[in-house]
């Protein structure tokens, strides 16, 4: 088992990463002295997979449990299904020293953290990430949040968990989908901040999408380390550092809310807004059009989409719009200089950005 | 007018205190360049009596007004509500430097701060506190909340305001009900930390009753200047600082939400709490009983209640038993050691706590 730290003074914890540690989650958890009563939220299929397990642990470290499903579906992450849980907590939590494990994926994590952060204004929680995309991105740094009908995270909060128990054999199970899914975090973080594992990505590729463990270990390790050192420097994002992690997000989050969050998954919507944000680089003369379309080759292989399918290109542009990314009516763009280096851009014009959505193929 | 500062680092804000202050407000806030667009939640009521002055200030100052509604009772400060604001909120925030202003007392501060925590992970709010209760008291500190149906304040944020504006002038036109209720923090804020005011509120209770402005303008100054300084050392209430002001609170939390939310004000509640929490202190020998019986006269004079009307002891005493100040299913009491000193006291037996509420004559 590795260990990975996030710093952030009386917040800091601790990212475990490792093939098989769900086993141990009770073990490390009570080492934190995070609490004696686990209120589990999860959805069905995955407490299926992995609920005896967890179960079984807690109760060997002396932790009692409760599980709280929740829908498996981007919909779950709604005010109502807060307000659902935060009640049942309240019934849950008497004489208690209550804290939330959120067992799952990027919608598992981002509502209970964000019910984490409002009951009682903020109790213990953490996370252990089911997905790839979970594993390498949503579980750590603290950004919670569920949505509203006028847009995706519109409501939410910096909270940070006490730590990420991240368990390389629970990806093996998962569907190649959701794998793909996960690997267009790994090419963003390759993009901005690691060349070394966007080239590690190129070539093992098949590797990674076939569930090899060695393989899928470094991915989930250095994603993890970039993170945490970049949360470390600008938890809340008031520098440039972590705003580089909304790369391929603007325009990505504006084509899921177009497509009603039916059409693409998170990391599908992200691989073409990533693909939108290289072309802006290139007409912006930063990026050369050689690397442009390695991007494009890797988003290819690793199976995620390069066409635009079921999607209007008008709607995404009026939903761009309302991205809370906007500060004061301007748009924000994290942009490429090359592989593995990225800078934010203010105020791209419109021209530009409609060009580089047009140049995408329709299906 | 008088500025009291909060001291929190980067969050740091300044409490504007003065009569006739509100027409200022505009000013006040372009000076601080808190946003341009302001999103203001109020009641009707409030609205109806100082909405013009507020919008036409704002308009001196070029700043956007949007108002929004909120019902003038306690049953405002839920989770429905919140979405519904939050979902107009996002609807108004198009390309805008949107920030809100709480215009109205505690409910209207309670909801609107928490919805300003929890919009897009934080956008800016001030309070203009319009009771003598928000002046003195929940206006300033960030304890944001909404209640859930398992009870008072469980959903919330430690969450900072940009600026608090207090026009003593709009006490004025209180119905004498609430300068009552506002009197109850003020009694308290006397007996936990400063003598001189509760002597001073003893000599002028009928003075503050009727509305004089200088009278006012001492008690809110002194008040939010010792809330400003315990909330300044002790945030999040980490320490037992911030827990002082919980003083009367553990059991009038209880007796509140016994009665349904509807036989008390919170004021009048906490008036009865601070005379269990009186009594505690004497049956623990901590308190003499002249010094019990000056309290009880000095609420008494303050037209609060002593008595218990409308609310079963058996209710209480299950309620206090879900109380969030419960660590771990420890009770956790603010006792008195004499007026203008208190401390915390851990683990009061069930029997002494009994006691002192059957004490309370019903009527």
């Amino acid at each position: 088992m590795k260990t990975i730290r996030v710093n952030l003074g009386a917040r800091s914890y601790p990212i475990h990463i490792g093939t098989g540690i769900l086993r141990s989650a009770g073990r490390l958890l009570a080492a934190q002295a995070i609490g004696s009563d686990a209120y589990i939220i999860t959805n069905t299929t995955v407490q299926k997979k992995y609920g005896v397990l967890l179960l079984s642990s807690l109760q060997s470290a002396g932790i009692s449990a409760r599980v709280k499903y929740i829908a498996d579906t981007e919909k779950a992450k709604s005010l109502a299904t807060a307000a659902a849980v935060l009640e049942d907590l309240a019934r849950f939590d008497r004489k208690k020293r209550v804290f939330i494990i959120a067992l799952g994926g990027g919608v598992v994590g981002d509502l209970a953290g964000f019910v984490a952060a409002i009951y009682k204004r903020g109790i213990p929680y953490i996370h252990i990430p089911t997905t790839l995309l979970a594993q390498v991105d949503s579980s750590i740094g603290g950004k919670t949040a569920v949505d509203l009908p006028e847009g995706k995270n519109l409501v939410g909060a910096f909270y940070q968990p006490r730590a990420v128990i991240a368990d390389i054999a629970l990806l093996k199970s998962l569907h190649i989908r959701q794998l793909r899914q996960g690997m267009a975090e790994v090419i963003k973080y390759g993009l901005i901040k690691d060349r070394q594992l966007f080239v590690f990505a190129e070539k093992n590729i098949k590797r990674i999408l076939s569930g090899n463990t060695q393989a899928l270990s470094y991915i989930v390790g250095r994603c993890a380390a970039i993170k945490a050192d970049i949360v470390s420097r600008d938890e809340r994002e008031e520098r440039a550092m972590r705003t580089l992690l909304n790369f391929g997000h603007t325009i990505g989050h504006a084509i899921e809310a177009a497509g009603a969050y039916g059409a693409y998954g998170h990391g599908e919507a992200v691989a073409l807004g990533m693909l939108v944000a290289a072309d802006i680089s290139r007409q912006m003369k930063l990026l050369d059009a050689k690397s442009q379309e390695r991007i494009r080759q890797m988003i290819l292989s690793a199976g995620l989409p390069v066409k635009l399918r079921g999607v209007s290109l008008q709607k995404i542009i009026s939903v761009h719009y309302r991205d809370k990314k906007f500060i004061a009516g301007r748009n924000r763009f994290v942009l490429l200089s090359g592989i593995g280096k990225a800078k934010v851009v203010e105020n791209v014009s419109l021209l530009i950005i409609q060009r580089s959505l047009e140049q995408i193929p329709t299906c």
